[in-house]
């Protein structure tokens, strides 16, 4: 099942994607937290399974982020082995946890600005993980599987000298305004069987920068979940970006890092695809 | 003014402490994000000020965090010579940012856990500054006063191995689950006055460890403010932790780390006190 927010900002509408790629009103106020707390996506099944949701006209409408302000986007970094060659660093032996701050969510077409004296804005594609329930003290990979809601496709834009050059943690690149494309969908997990089997692929202008596949991933979907909930407690609404294999600008000859005008094309294979311009802040 | 949220953890109501010290009811559904952002300081101040407001019966009652869920908590670190000086760490050229869960966020006198396979949980006195209004790019110190709804005491509680010892970023020893009481009062920034000349203590089982003053700050409250927004967009209802002075267990003798059954007690001048018993998660 696939479920999106249909809209302008801020006035998005929650809506499912049915069989015959029609738009149907799931009659929820939001696709939010209290949303997947609260059973509804099996509410949203049973609804569509029984020819209950009416038609949407979402023709033309902008799409947003396909979970209403998460409380929190937990990031994991240096993920995958070639992305951590590519940045120089030495592979994890246990996640590298970091945070965006959750208002960086923006819909999966919107513009992505680069800050304000920024040299070194990047890109990142990601799985994105869409947490469904309370996730504490999790202790075992199954448990950690139930509390997956879905998947969507995420760009953890990133400013590098923001990150690593001003002192200090990798927060201060990673939480600058429109910083977390999100969507077009969140594909329920059911649809998306084996998140460790997915192609994924990011275009600059065109040009092909990264093509990898979830199966590269250093520590898995279930066993980054797990492995969170030792730390923090994850909530239904929450999303955790799973880290992104090589390709980024940090990495490439010549650090093309983007430019107002620039165009970044991001597709998981069953996940969709995004398309953002790149703009100044 | 000093704004408060009395009642069971989720039920909490929002009340105002009048001259009297007698608790108030604001007539608002809540002291959050929407509250700040549309002048709710205001709109309480106006109706104390005209004893429209009834009192409200709080005796006995738990205290909650003084801001229902912040969008995001935001932390500088390093951020006083003597700290910076018993963590080992060269006093910062610029202001060091990480992030905590916003879910951490409990009430001044809730319990804090000790996580599970935690052996270097740790307090930090601090003073929390409540933003009331979007800051963004802001451009100037007045600016980032002017943003300002108010501040609050903040327990910064850290574990010390997760954060500094478990591979790559602070986040992930700042975000377990009760690592961040908050209030007891959200001290409108009138009232405060000048927030670089407050004292701030804090006792563990009655032994002072922590007595620092906000004059001693290297970033103030007004320069933390406008730098964050340089790299973030700040809104209403966020929390910014503004960093802690010298007396942390990691930088004591033996390292008196907490344990299940020690008492926190902090104080910051004018904005009240809290006391956390410590449990085991």
């Amino acid at each position: 099942m696939k479920l999106l927010r249909v809209g302008p900002v801020g006035q998005e509408r929650p809506v499912v994607m049915d069989a015959a790629g029609d738009l149907r009103d799931i009659g929820e106020p939001e696709i939010d937290g209290a949303f997947f707390a609260s059973g509804g996506v099996a509410r949203v099944r049973d609804a569509l399974d029984g020819g209950r949701l009416p038609l949407f006209e979402g023709k033309g409408l902008r799409i947003g982020a396909p979970v209403a302000r998460p409380g929190k986007v937990v990031c994991i970094g240096l993920n995958y082995r070639d992305h951590a060659a590519e940045s120089g660093a030495a592979e994890p032996e246990e996640p590298v946890v970091f945070m965006k701050a959750a208002n960086t969510v923006v819909g999966p077409d919107d513009e992505v600005l680069v800050p304000r004296g920024s040299v070194k804005t990047d890109w990142e594609v990601e799985l994105a993980v869409v947490i469904g329930g309370t996730a504490r003290y999790l202790d075992s990979r199954e448990a950690a599987l139930d509390v997956i809601a879905g998947y969507a496709i995420s760009n953890d834009v990133s400013e590098r000298e923001f990150q690593l050059e001003r002192g200090g943690q990798w927060d201060k690149g990673k939480s600058c305004e429109t910083f977390n494309p999100l969507g077009p969908w969140l594909v329920t997990a059911d649809e998306v069987g084996d998140p460790q089997d997915l192609a994924m692929r990011l275009w600059i202008n065109g040009e092909r920068r990264q093509d990898g596949n979830t199966k590269n991933m250093i520590f898995d979907v279930a066993e980054v979940v797990r492995y969170l909930s030792q730390f923090m407690v994850l909530e239904a609404g929450d999303v955790v970006n799973t880290g992104t294999p090589a390709g980024v600008a940090l990495g490439l000859p010549g650090q093309p890092y983007l430019r107002a005008g620039d165009v970044m094309e991001l597709e998981i294979a069953g996940l969709g695809r995004q398309r953002q311009r790149v703009g100044q802040a």
